[in-house]
């Protein structure tokens, strides 16, 4: 337990770090910092997880590699529900995700939700760009500690 | 595996970034900001992994954990030797500390080393303080990735 909780209290000092740098006024820059800083995270992390995995076949299995082995090797969890219109987006649903829990206490918490969620939408698009696939990744809370995150593939 | 691997990628991410911000002229900078997180982290971590602990009869007690529990529940081992002068300097040593690793081929790279280990100082430091200890923590490398924590406590 021990390695995710320092990781859990990591993320928030640096949640809390680059918020206060940005400033009240620069939200979008916090956010697409986050992102940047997850998105080299993911492209170094899906490389080591998909060392001995077996290739893909196609978009929608990576995504369930994605929901299933990434999600359960960073997070101890699957992804809850995984939804996709069969044209490039998806929707992947965690109903208790680990990284919001210091702030889910209480709806006024709501608007902090988006710097928590930040890094993580860069884990998603960094694994996923290692494999070959552009993406969009923005996340979606309406009850916390749930979540959603909302996947556009780009055509090529 | 993998939450220790994030963690590990998160850690890097963020040394890269709050160097990259003070600049070559602002080293110390970057250590102290890097150090005031650690110390915030671990003042939390110490009070989860205390809960259902013992109470402490005395500083060497208190090494001893942070050497042992502390350790192994952050880093998957035990600090390999600890010295002490029963003085209030006790000197941690790490024969393969692994927030060393990504940096650890080549003589070239020692002096890149500190700031790989001021969030982990930050972290003892916190610790202690929260358990009523005042102290400095220091780091020392000699031979990647070996690492040597000094921590030299206040007297009140």
């Amino acid at each position: 337990m021990g390695e995710s909780v320092l990781f859990e209290f990591l993320h928030r000092e640096m949640v809390t770090r680059v918020h206060s740098q940005a400033g009240d006024t620069e939200h979008g820059k916090c956010i697409s910092t986050l992102e940047g800083m997850g998105f080299r995270a993911g492209q170094g992390l899906i490389e080591r997880f998909t060392k001995e995995a077996p290739a893909f076949k196609d978009e929608l299995d990576v995504m369930k590699f994605i929901c299933k082995e990434f999600w359960t090797n960073l997070f101890r969890k699957q992804i809850d529900n995984l939804r996709t219109n069969h044209q490039g987006t998806y929707v992947l649903q965690d109903n208790r995700f680990r990284l919001l829990t210091p702030v889910s206490n209480g709806k006024q918490y709501l608007e902090e939700a988006p710097k928590f969620l930040a890094f993580t939408c860069g884990l998603v698009r960094g694994a996923l760009s290692n494999l070959g696939i552009d993406s969009t990744v923005t996340a979606e809370v309406s009850v916390m500690p749930a979540c959603k995150f909302h996947i556009i593939m780009q055509k090529p």
